[in-house]
């Protein structure tokens, strides 16, 4: 198979992104993440935390609530515009040329190319605890609960735009417990399955 | 990380138990299938086949018709007793030596021991239904039928005695998409971090 875009979706604490970036550098190919936040920022006037916080995140309402809030005048949510505009950029992105693309769904909006390597990053508890306390300087309680709440958004924001159960091993080419294998491993495998 | 045991969970179709079968062939080191059947047959003085059809897919029935039917005079249900001595079993192959273990729960059964490897293959609906249309010569119709059926009750059974989403990515420390790796990348990526 001839791959030309991969992407990262991960597990909150699993180190993905930075085994995406680093996937990335070492192949001599682009690396989009928090410059897609900036360009949907761009193009649709909104903040860029604000859009942080919406396009991957949400809808984190119910189902039910989300039916009766934050829609514009012609019945399309912020949420969903949002998304729909992210979902351009990223196909932009991927028209682009060879490219690391991390988290928002990717995998599902890159679904009709075939030249796309879908990887899932996950890992153990205890170390995902760790390395989330470490980097954000917070205690094991805020860590757990910061994992928790982020994780949950992104398992909602998932469903609600794919159709699709998040961290279902069958929605990707690869799944690797970084915690087990190690980032160096992890890093190593995508890129031999990148030039396979 | 040292690994000797390798246990193989599988989407049915994927083509995983024939992987299983070659790593340990390449490997040079003990497969277990269904010989784990033929042991827990000869253990429980059941049949071979009635015990095929309980110790991998049990319990198929609803857990509210479940608690009312097929216990013995212990309070005990076959399909938990079949269970038990199947992990016995498993436990036992493990301690053994080398080995590599195909479905029936052995990831979760062997989760205390840290030499255990664990996969999950998976593969493209197409791909799996045309497997098994090969293999046994069905229909397209029945093939995919049976793997709906199969993989439901595999599902099932691995809920029931882990408490575990089977097919979940984070149960396993890689899983691999055979439909898009081909079989002999799967065995090959195995093999390597069996010996890395």
């Amino acid at each position: 198979m001839k791959n030309n875009i991969i992407t990262i979706s991960r597990e909150y604490g699993s180190g993905g992104r930075c085994i995406g970036e680093e996937v990335a550098k070492r192949l001599g190919i682009a690396y989009y993440d928090k410059v897609i936040l900036e360009e949907v920022a761009k193009e649709t006037g909104f903040d860029k935390e604000f859009v942080e916080k919406k396009a991957e995140y949400s809808p984190f309402k119910s189902a039910f609530a989300y039916a009766f809030v934050g829609r514009d005048t012609n019945g399309v949510s912020v949420d969903d515009y949002l998304f729909t505009v992210q979902r351009k950029i990223i196909l932009e992105c991927a028209e682009k040329g060879p490219c690391v693309i991390v988290g928002r769904c990717a995998d599902d909006i890159l679904s009709d190319r075939d030249d796309c390597l879908n990887i899932f990053i996950h890992g153990n508890l205890d170390a995902k605890i760790k390395r989330i306390m470490a980097r954000h300087d917070v205690t094991e309680k805020e860590a757990a609960k910061m994992m928790r709440e982020i994780d949950k958004k992104r398992s909602i924001n998932y469903k609600y735009h794919t159709e699709k159960v998040w961290g279902q091993a069958n929605n990707y080419d690869m799944s690797l417990n970084s915690s087990r294998l190690g980032e160096e491993k992890c890093i190593e495998l995508i890129m031999q399955l990148y030039n396979s």
